[in-house]
């Protein structure tokens, strides 16, 4: 079988540049940067930004056209406040507003948004799921 | 600032059966299941399936076509032998082919497969970042 991991979370992105500004408007610290690549430690893995011309070729289809917004990266926060706080951080550090956070069936609290672009984003409390010491998720 | 961290990545997909057969031919065990999702205990995170539809509605816009490609989920492995072993048995799951694994220019070895929706994995042993015990990745 294959471990059940991840590792690293590449995101393909239209200008390093651009998006390299908008995560650092978010607080976020660059742990290494080389020609074209930009990683950022997380919690036990690693987000890289990485040209999306360059990861197309990357993954054996030089120029195709990638989609985004199938798949989410979710934050979690352990109260509500920072579910707000970090929502209105992205949007002005440039995000585009999908959904604000608000109260969601599931009895949790949970908004959406989209980097430059258009990975999407979730910010979210769960109250029946609380995070461990570091931030990394342990399901109950 | 906003914390340095992802908690949950959620891949929208058209069947969820069908999603859900492919991962556990994987080897993979579905740590929770509910009306409409599946969740995966990872390394410090959590992967969901969930159906695309859904997740569309959820980010706040319903009957938009999601897309895929543009971010790569990536295993990392302490030997090459490991990643072909992984590669196989994803296109032996129904993965497509994206990448056989090879030696690549950076110094490290890898593959790119893509799961039943189009969403890319990537397997790689990087000679220069070593894994931790438990698989999580902290950059030297």
């Amino acid at each position: 079988m294959t471990p059940q991991r991840v590792t690293l979370i590449t995101l393909g992105v239209a200008n390093l540049d651009t998006s390299r500004s908008f995560y650092a408007a978010l607080g976020w610290t660059a742990t290494q940067a080389q020609e074209g690549v930009v990683f950022y430690q997380m919690n036990g893995l690693v987000l890289a930004l990485f040209g999306a011309d360059d990861l197309a070729k990357d993954q054996g289809r030089a120029g195709a056209t990638l989609g985004t917004g199938a798949m989410t990266l979710a934050q979690n926060f352990t109260d509500t406040a920072a579910v707000d706080a970090a929502y209105a951080l992205a949007l002005s550090a440039g995000a585009t507003a999908l959904k604000a956070p608000e109260a969601v069936f599931w009895g949790g609290y949970s908004g959406y948004y989209a980097d430059p672009d258009g990975h999407v984003w979730e910010v979210a409390h769960n109250p029946f799921w609380p995070l461990d010491a570091d931030g990394s998720l342990t399901l109950p």
